[in-house]
């Protein structure tokens, strides 16, 4: 029997990121500064982010080389393995072949740490001392305190609050790495303080979390801000999963009918589609590419093609990208990290030139996957990764349906082991979907900035 | 540079387990019928154990072939890797080498799956329909579950009442694995009750929650009982980590001077360490083989060599181990699954006759390399497992004092991601030693059967 694990050494680790503005027909609208909103220029970034990483977020250079220091930690966990679910095909009775790539082996738990690194990399290379960020489910806050404590910079998490109290496991973890968690909105910033005077009892939400960690970073010269996904710089370390699983697929002898990952800020789905879509740009393919989302946080399916602003009070930069409107607050739900208004603009772009796909799924079909996945393949998936997984299903039962032995890869971006209070709550029957209501996502659109 | 990850591929996972039996200088006395106390037969062992793992637990054969149908579940995560802890020999500024055999890969996040899995094969080819056990910190009741839904059968789970409470996230685990969880001592079983009746406010301990376990086997036809850890057919599955090491180690190109393994019923320990035993017996090496306990439940550093009760109540065989008395009750540690009374047979006999050495250790020294070893290595180990890594870091301070580049092997056993409020609690520096105070020890030791 062929092996069920396909896995690369170390040697065989890729040696560049792939940048895929290289290979877009078109470049999505430069982003504007939050204040003047002129097209925003190396210098506005340079208060909170270090020289390399400004450069790689207007690269066009399709290779980009990974520094030998974040091989080096790369290889902790790297190349990750790629695996045939072979007990869920047989669970579902599906002629489809279904590979996933498995990023929860990283000592993060998810895929987050592939950027992590090199962003503490480079921010250590520049002379900084200290990185603050947002999080919400905290895999992001996990990854930045591990990438810290490596390179040996302080780190400060703000993590949503709905979050901070459904998920105490992943504020533990930061802390073993020496981070200093604090519930957001919190009293210690400008914009927390904005936020609590109008909403004393609000959950939190990634656009405000950013907003705090902004100005956290810019006010302090010691510190710079450091953002999980999103920016076309956090795409770019993630396509090494793509990378990977593309070197896999081909050990395996089979190129994928679908890829699928799942999306929030979208460099998780970026991570593992970016790589298969200069194939179908060139036309060498016609793989399906597809991003998945939440119901209750619809960006990519509902969202509007926009210029909006990246936070809540509108420190971050202006992006064309697909929104909700900044101000949108979405429900608490358990996949956290998918709780954010926009999304990629490069992720955006690709999806408004028609090389992409995005879908929906509610909250219960979502665990309900996660279970079936479980009991087949011995692995709990993150509520994230969770999405993924469901559209994998849903693919792996209309190949049945149609009779056709298709290829699914998917992103299994993170485990769910400090997820398990989340999976009490589906089983005893207490998860809701939160679908957004049209009159809400009407409002919440009303204000996009004009520019 | 060399890598630090040594992998082995599907095809070269081991096809048979390891059975020192086949080698020991002397074996270990007869086990007894607790109630006759005369030699326990087959046939005392048929109401709870399929009689393939009878024939396994008296077997002398050397090598036993690992069935297909658990070969292919071993798949999952088999070979597991072995890592060089280069960070953390780092940290430490030690000429040793530092390996670490990490089964924590395993769905289940620990070695305990490696029994699992045969376990319940076996039990599912005999007719069984059900299978109860007890758990200490739930790493065995987790793995359990897991195999139980892979081959489909029933499963009930005594889960010692002090880690029931401290460890909620193992339970929600079990529960997705459709295992029924019960804190012991329980209401449901004789055993349960009697200990109530004198103990109201018992926190358990495994040596009660087997009797629990067993009598729910016994009086059930569809039901056997599956045990973690102490029996020879246990080492002997587990014998497959040493196996995989042993390989790995030669393509390391260096032959341990060292094993640790933590040791609480002996299985972790004896899985590492066995497969190394042969070549010392037959002189070919003068490797140490250490087993590391906690200074809380001493049982082989500080435990009497005698025939004594598996259990609390009475029902389990009768073994002539190293044991602190089937009275004792451990304290609370948060290394749940080192707080049993015994250990294995085959551990006590080799470390009677000097094959094996065992030390002990505290538990906040325990935490603190549990602390490095996560800092320098990203990964944090369970409770137990620390105790190996503890062990290891003062082997590598040695052989720096000495000047010596030995070569370390250590059992990193688990991941302590579902221990993270354990973590915590040493964090905020509530966690204490429990040295067993000797008139304790000689008055748990006074009620050993006479026999």
């Amino acid at each position: 029997m062929s092996e069920l694990k396909i896995l690369l050494s170390e040697k065989e680790m890729p040696t560049h990121w792939y940048n895929i503005q290289a290979d877009m027909p078109e470049l999505p609208d430069t982003p504007l500064n939050p204040v003047t909103k002129e097209p925003l220029g190396p210098q506005d970034l340079a208060a909170i982010f270090p020289m390399e990483l400004i450069k790689q977020e207007v690269s066009q250079e399709r290779w980009i080389e990974i520094p030998d220091e974040v091989r080096d930690i790369y290889r902790i966990w790297r190349p990750s393995p790629l695996i045939r679910a072979r007990r869920l095909e047989k669970a579902l009775d599906t002629p489809a072949r279904i590979y996933y790539k498995y990023e929860g082996v990283s000592p993060a738990g998810s895929h987050k740490l592939n950027t992590a690194v090199p962003q503490a990399y480079y921010n250590k290379a520049a002379g900084i001392k200290r990185l603050s960020t947002e999080t919400g489910a905290g895999q992001w806050g996990i990854a930045l305190s591990q990438a810290c404590n490596f390179f040996d910079l302080e780190c400060t998490v703000y993590m949503v609050k709905v979050s901070f109290n459904q998920k105490p496991y992943r504020k533990s973890l930061m802390e073993i790495f020496g981070s200093n968690v604090i519930a957001s909105p919190s009293n210690l910033t400008e914009s927390g303080r904005k936020i609590l005077a109008e909403f004393p009892d609000s959950n939190g939400s990634l656009g405000i979390a950013i907003s705090e960690a902004v100005e956290d970073a810019a006010k302090r010269d010691d510190t710079n801000y450091a953002l999980g996904s999103v920016l076309n710089h956090v795409c770019l370390h993630q396509s090494i999963i793509g990378l990977e699983a593309k070197a896999q697929m081909e050990k395996a002898g089979f190129y994928p009918d679908v890829v699928i990952g799942c999306s929030g800020g979208g460099s998780n789905f970026a991570g593992i589609a970016f790589p298969f879509i200069n194939d179908k740009i060139a036309n060498k393919s016609k793989t399906r590419l597809v991003a998945v989302e939440p119901i209750s946080c619809p960006t990519l399916t509902r969202g509007e093609y926009s210029y909006d602003y990246g936070d809540v009070v509108g420190l971050a930069p202006i992006m064309k990208m697909n929104t909700l409107g900044a101000s949108f607050m979405p429900p608490g739900i358990h996949a956290g990290g998918l709780r954010y208004h926009g999304v990629s603009p490069l992720v955006s772009k690709l999806l408004q030139d028609g090389l992409i796909d995005a879908i929906s799924l509610g909250q219960t079909s979502v665990f309900q996957g996660a279970i079936l996945f479980a009991r087949a393949e011995g692995l709990i998936p993150a509520p994230e990764s969770s999405h993924a997984v469901q559209a994998a299903i849903n693919e792996a039962l209309e190949a049945k349906e149609a009779g056709e032995a298709r290829t699914i890869l998917f992103n299994m971006s993170g485990h769910g082991l400090l997820d398990l209070p989340s999976y009490d709550l589906y089983l005893s029957g207490k998860l809701e979907d939160f679908p957004l209501p049209e009159e809400d996502l009407k409002k919440a659109l009303e204000r996009l900035p004009h520019v």
